[in-house]
């Protein structure tokens, strides 16, 4: 198969981080990126060339292309951090049995990114994905879902059998919530808006708290003698999110996975820590993947996989947005509602 | 031995929590405290009756008597939570090879307290001290000692060696000095007043910063680079706290073990708990009593008995207050200086 020598994609603009702290929303994407042709860029050993099929769009991609991510950018490179493709190119063993399969794939190397026609990525960071998965579902099948799946491990080994979940309508307060439910725990979601809360109960969410009622702090109160949960996982770190994790019991952990707000949280009650055994801790995915073993990394992938063909996790795509009309088109498509958007090349 | 049916003690006039947060500081002890006789306190099984010789006043003592403390007050119950005296009663296998002896002790029960002419405290809590060791070094032999042991340890196991103490002109940062200095750790000793820092580095500190120095920060970004510490030990637990960590290294440990002042710290990076791998969380002596085994409790104590032996810590008594001056010196006597004070019968 010959090659074309270049391809289109969304390219960064600057090096390094951004000096502003605005989190994931935005309105214009023309200060960070820019359309146009960057060169194909080539596997070396250990890597594979893929024709890109479908991009996810997460917090983590926006966060990164405005210099908010917790890792540099590289001004000239493209953007897009997952997605699912065609593997055409391979150097390596691994690489070359890739060769004409369809993977799911995190992280571009050598300055390539998934918003883009081609990518190039570790083998080691492909995942061959069975013909029943929807392209919806691979394109985002490893951020979010791996994510998931690990922090319900964390859930599992709390000793509880109830978590509560902040921002719990994103993709990954839904996929939290099937998995509570199917597995016998109890999520307390906390949302923002009432309207959610019937989708959300209905996906799996035992309880769900909406962070406006003026019956927030008794309702929780409630719920933390009722549940007993010793798991917070945040997206938000906003001082609700201390107050949420003041209210927990004993041994309660406040487990920081993201950013929303830019809010600086304030411990009302460090004493809470010495006398309470509370603690508070980051998740990252990318840590995970860097100290699970390979069997743990292959069981939870075929885990994440079965449960989205066998239907208990579904991607809820609200809009699709072509490489070339994603400038003008990716700000409005994010505002459209609160499902998944994807880039098609 | 015949012993009188009744005994002076500095009896707690109320129960539970209070509603304050004022912290150790204390002016007056009346609305806490008076000065009275209670019933001779009776050991049940397991436990030991103990003649009083001196009793340790550490800032837990301060905290619990204001109802600021961990753990609810008893009314009618005595003061104090660490000393040394002579068992002369017990009851249990145990209990009745103590009598006799002089040990250390920390934890009254059954109403009883160290401020106090006698106490009844559980066996297992009393350690048989050597002859050699002053009573003023074993009044305060449990407590501060084995915490700054212990939290020792957590420094070696962090994989630095150095490490970041707040309030270090405390009992518990002098401990530290010599501790870090003798095993070739290099202590970062955060200070109020340059006028403590000649002392604590001639007792082992390696580095020593005044809180008040108009170039505090680019100090301490200084030492982050050279020394790579990631543990900080901090018994004050407030902005200056919040910001120091946020100053630290990558995988660094926030470890609160005091709330010395009543300002509630903001985390204004929360995104490293994330991508750095930090984390916080509290120590308290008491999980270690209760989670250690007896082997390295024993190890431990004896390890600590032999530092003060040895000469490699002294206690630095400030003033000794007689049981029946409390009320009146005591408060005064915590504000002459930097070291310990001590309550005899």
């Amino acid at each position: 198969m010959t090659l074309p020598s270049s391809m289109n994609a969304l390219i960064l603009k600057h090096d390094g981080y951004g000096n502003t702290r605005t989190g994931a929303a935005i309105d214009t994407l023309e200060p960070y990126l820019e359309y146009g042709a960057l060169p194909m860029p080539k596997p070396r050993s250990g890597q594979v060339l893929i024709k890109v099929r479908m991009a996810s769009v997460n917090p983590s991609d926006l966060y990164f292309i405005k210099g908010e991510y917790g890792q540099p950018r590289i001004k000239g490179a493209a953007a897009g951090f997952e997605g699912v493709g065609d593997v055409v190119d391979g150097k390596g063993l691994y690489a070359s049995y890739l060769k004409g399969k369809r993977v799911a794939f995190v992280g571009g190397v050598n300055g390539s990114g998934a918003w883009a026609e081609y990518i190039v990525v570790e083998a080691a960071m492909c995942v061959v994905v069975k013909q029943a998965m929807r392209d919806e579902d691979t394109a985002g099948h490893v951020v979010n879902p791996v994510t998931a799946w690990t922090m319900f491990d964390i859930v599992k080994a709390s000793g509880s059998k109830s978590f509560v979940f902040t921002a719990a309508f994103s993709q990954l307060g839904k996929l939290m919530a099937g998995l509570s439910r199917d597995n016998g725990y109890a999520m307390i979601a906390v949302i923002r808006k009432e309207s959610q809360a019937a989708h959300l109960k209905e996906l799996g969410a035992k309880h769900v708290l909406v962070q406006s009622d003026p019956e927030f702090a008794t309702k929780l109160a409630a719920l933390m003698k009722s549940e007993k949960p010793r798991i917070l996982l945040d997206a938000v770190a906003n001082q609700l999110s201390a107050d949420i994790f003041t209210a927990m019991p004993a041994r309660a952990r406040w487990v920081v996975y993201g950013k929303l707000d830019t809010e600086a949280p304030a411990l009302s009650e460090p004493g809470q820590l010495i006398f309470m055994n509370k603690k508070i801790e980051g998740y990252w995915l990318m840590n995970w993947f860097r100290q699970a073993s390979i069997f743990t990394k292959l069981k939870t992938l075929r885990a994440v996989q079965d449960r989205f063909i066998k239907g208990g996790w579904r991607t809820e795509v609200v809009a699709t947005v072509r490489l070339a009309d994603v400038m003008r088109d990716l700000p409005e498509a994010l505002k459209t509602g609160d499902g998944k958007v994807m880039i098609v090349p």
